[in-house]
């Protein structure tokens, strides 16, 4: 559900984007709705049709700048098979989150506190320049902040590459109209923002909706 | 620290307050000064008279209502020394963290994920009417939220009592001033606002002051 309303609106601006996937004819014949949009990935396809679809090691080929848009447990497999020839070099922003839903709702996080799933996949991946981003809010907020109190909330980045970080940090800007982003440090602080997801879930449930978000709200 | 900048607080709006500690000549002849004050206990109470000093079963068998403002390695035990007599049908607002400095900054937490310090307090004492709040935000900010954008920022209440919640949500408007405080839901929602802190103290970091605080930007 995250890539595909990344990948609508980096296609409506005019990106050239393809999303990757295990096995395209599979993905095409699952007659599994997205919950968000009450439509199949063949039916979606059908209505986005300028998003190319291919197996993960071509998207990660073609693609300048990589999303991963996978569930926490997805991510290192989905990378791994994107190939690490594929990714050196590149900057991955990662929206992942370590959710563990095995023991119902809600979630508890599979990796926490002395590491993060961000760390996870810098380890794994060295020459990949992960950023982590996006992660603490809803799709459709991820897109489009303006939709909630005019943008006047805020988004956090952690990394190791400070340029990564600084080219993130404009994408951010530029596409969908971030305007308080923070840089938090190092990729370590990751920790810091994956961990926000015990209260987001709470926080969904004493709400009832899933359009909110955090401002950090500081003096000057 | 905490427990000082409260008890000033509280006093100064006409409360009776009586801070508890293991050993009051101890206290008392302690020469270090704590950081916000520059003071030393004594110099501090000195300064603040109308503040009494017990031992914790002394300041629980008096408390109408008792904070928890010791740190976080500390509360069982201040708690068990406090005594479950003392404690029983009381509300407690428990405002540490289970941060371990062990391995030095940032500090990571000794529970979280799956338990808090919240829960296992209320576990030990079922008599107490344990509300989790104040504890994701700077001493100074607790008793005067609106030295901060005029207060325009959030707090979060965690507990099993309903009432005894409804009761501490007035007493943070009219002690203190916080204008936005969020029911989370039960004991166990602490380990969302304690996991907040690895996110805290980066932001405090990042941003070179403890004086910020989340807003939680909903619709509506």
């Amino acid at each position: 559900m995250v890539g595909q309303i990344i990948a609508s609106a980096l296609a409506a601006k005019g990106h050239s984007v393809m999303m990757g996937t295990r096995d395209v004819r599979m993905t095409l014949e699952r007659d599994q709705k997205t919950a968000a949009t009450r439509l199949t990935l063949a039916e979606w396809h059908r209505q986005n049709p300028q998003v190319r679809l291919g197996i993960f090691a071509e998207a990660a080929a073609l693609g300048e700048v990589i999303f991963n848009a996978t569930n926490g447990f997805g991510a290192l497999p989905a990378l791994e098979s994107a190939g690490e020839a594929n990714l050196d070099g590149k900057i991955l922003i990662d929206i992942s989150n370590p959710l563990d839903f095995s023991q119902g709702m809600p979630p508890t996080l599979f990796i926490s506190n002395t590491d993060s799933l961000g760390e996870q996949i810098q380890r794994r991946f060295p020459g990949l320049k992960v950023v982590k981003t996006l992660n603490t809010v809803n799709a459709y907020l991820m897109v489009n902040p303006q939709q909630l109190a005019g943008g006047d909330h805020t988004l956090f980045v952690s990394g190791n590459d400070l340029e990564a970080k600084a080219r993130v940090t404009q994408y951010l800007r530029d596409w969908f109209g971030w305007k308080d982003v923070i840089d938090l440090g190092d990729i370590t602080t990751a920790r810091g923002t994956e961990m926000l997801l015990p209260i987001w879930v709470r926080l969904w449930g004493a709400l009832q909706t899933p359009v909110f978000n955090f401002k950090v709200v500081r003096q000057g």
